[in-house]
């Protein structure tokens, strides 16, 4: 059994994940906002410690940066940490126990990988559309780590490089500038969309998914509205130019997207493929193949397990 | 000793290459246009054959695309091979020996990683900017296949999604169909550029490199031609667009470019270093660095030994 960890700038998840990738119990606690380093490390272990008992050894997903395979992390929405040593951190506090810790993103794509959409592929690349945009990449079979454990950016991959949107790395025209659930529902408001927008047959004027949201503008055009559908189509255009520029580099047969924008089905998949398929036009890209990510929302879990318990794959790191 | 050929659509080459990488002896021939299948099997036995003895390999660089690593071979610019058995004719005609064969931007990328500008590297990418422009990956120090023997087509990397030219994969907008040396020579002519422009202290009027090929066109932009400087910005934004993307996707540590453009030097180098900072801007692609290839005419022949002299880094696939 595998202590597995889950951190992002919302929620922290922890769970007890067997052998065969099955979460047997999980648990899950909202992180603390605006807090300091040790605030947010005893949340962590509040929510971890009980776990604990008889694990052989601990898995964490986190988001980036950090150092790897170091796991000094520094997340993006975590700003109480900045060089956190998360991983000596757990270390220290489960002795004994192996602990390997890698980017969230890239534990996702693992987890699709090991578990999930992407079982059998020899190079796919998983994705998460969501607040940002994501990836981690397996050629033949394996995870690639990059230099620094950062391989796996599709979201910073190019898309509009003349005049497109400033991206939050600096640059501009990025596939996350363009595609991320902010950035969408920011286009969607300024062209006049209202969340929730009532429906044919809807009698309450009050519904929970009237809120400004990638997943609402997702519900929002699966359900027919104009606006939502063009975000839609906006996003799935940016995906469709940026896998293929991955699939023509490193030679892929499959993409697995998740993420809340996922959620929207035909109105984000319809135009990827339509922009995928005209450019990417190299016979060997033909059998790429794009599907949902087919994990929920343990897959954090599931792939922070997966480092230690399909380690051959997935933590090709030398240094352990 | 290896015995390492080269094919392409203007030239074959054959040489020995000694086990540290040193070609003692390579030869010549033109490929003849317009050849059958046999026709350019015979040159080929003709200039390898009297390179045989006591050889202990061969290994092949061709232009593709190809089955991999099959080797059934139809190189775009060799129309009378189409699905041509290269690898098994040559295992027939020299038994007993192991016949390696690969795409030859990726032998070019393994010898520049091998002996030439990308020793140490554990993360880049080897470019070619030619009549193509194509590449390889080496990520964590070997080389990446990709499920089909193609990875590393960063020539059809988007770099202009919206209008871009044509593309003679189908596509448009690729970095190929922008920074290939036709596209850039037929770019310049239409801006009213003409080769070996006279210069100042130019008292011939007639020179060698008063012709349209890209060579000449960085010839010109190095010697300050306008038009030309243009050409060659033009490519190199292009260029640092799709080597952007390409960092940010693959955590790479360097690229070399070789191939006739790369010849111009600053002109060239200049924009894309300009582009490619502009656009790769997350914290860990800034340790990149883009160089020159190092090794000259014979990087092909090396590439190809290194299939087999150093095949635990440039050989992986599992069906040999």
């Amino acid at each position: 059994m595998i202590l597995a960890i889950d951190v992002g700038g919302t929620k922290m998840a922890a769970g007890l994940v067997a052998h065969d990738g099955t979460v047997t119990t999980s648990r899950r606690a909202a992180t603390p906002q605006n807090a300091g380093a040790e605030t947010l490390w005893n949340t962590l272990t509040a929510l971890v410690d009980p776990l604990a008992a008889g694990a052989e050894g601990v898995g964490v997903g986190c988001g980036g940066p950090m150092t790897w395979p170091g796991g000094e992390v520094s997340p993006l929405n975590i700003p109480g940490w900045r060089g956190f040593p998360l991983r000596a951190r757990l270390a220290r506090r489960f002795p004994g126990l192996p602990v390997r810790l890698h980017n969230d993103a890239i534990c996702l794509a693992a987890a699709e990988h090991w578990r999930g959409a992407g079982q059998g592929s020899a190079d796919m690349l998983g994705m998460v559309v969501s607040t940002g945009v994501g990836g981690g990449l397996i050629l033949d079979g394996r995870l690639v780590n990059g230099g620094t454990g950062n391989a796996g950016h599709i979201g910073h991959v190019v898309v509009e490089p003349d005049g497109g949107p400033l991206c939050g790395c600096g640059g501009h025209g990025c596939l996350e500038a363009v595609a991320r659930g902010p950035a969408l529902t920011t286009w969607a408001l300024s062209q006049g969309w209202t969340p929730g927008t009532p429906r044919e047959g809807d009698e309450e004027p009050y519904r929970e998914d009237r809120v400004v949201t990638g997943r609402a503008l997702a519900a929002d055009a699966a359900a027919g509205d104009p606006v939502a559908l063009r975000a839609m189509r906006r996003a799935g255009r940016a995906l469709g130019i940026a896998i293929a520029s991955a699939t023509h580099l490193c030679d892929l047969d499959l993409v697995t997207i998740g993420g809340g924008l996922s959620q929207a089905g035909e109105p984000l998949f319809g135009p990827l493929e339509e922009s995928l398929r005209e450019h990417a036009r190299m016979g060997f890209a033909r059998r790429l193949k794009v599907m949902p990510a087919a994990l929920g929302q343990e897959a954090g879990l599931i792939g922070a397990a997966a480092l230690l318990l399909a380690g051959d794959a997935y933590w090709t790191s030398t240094r352990d």
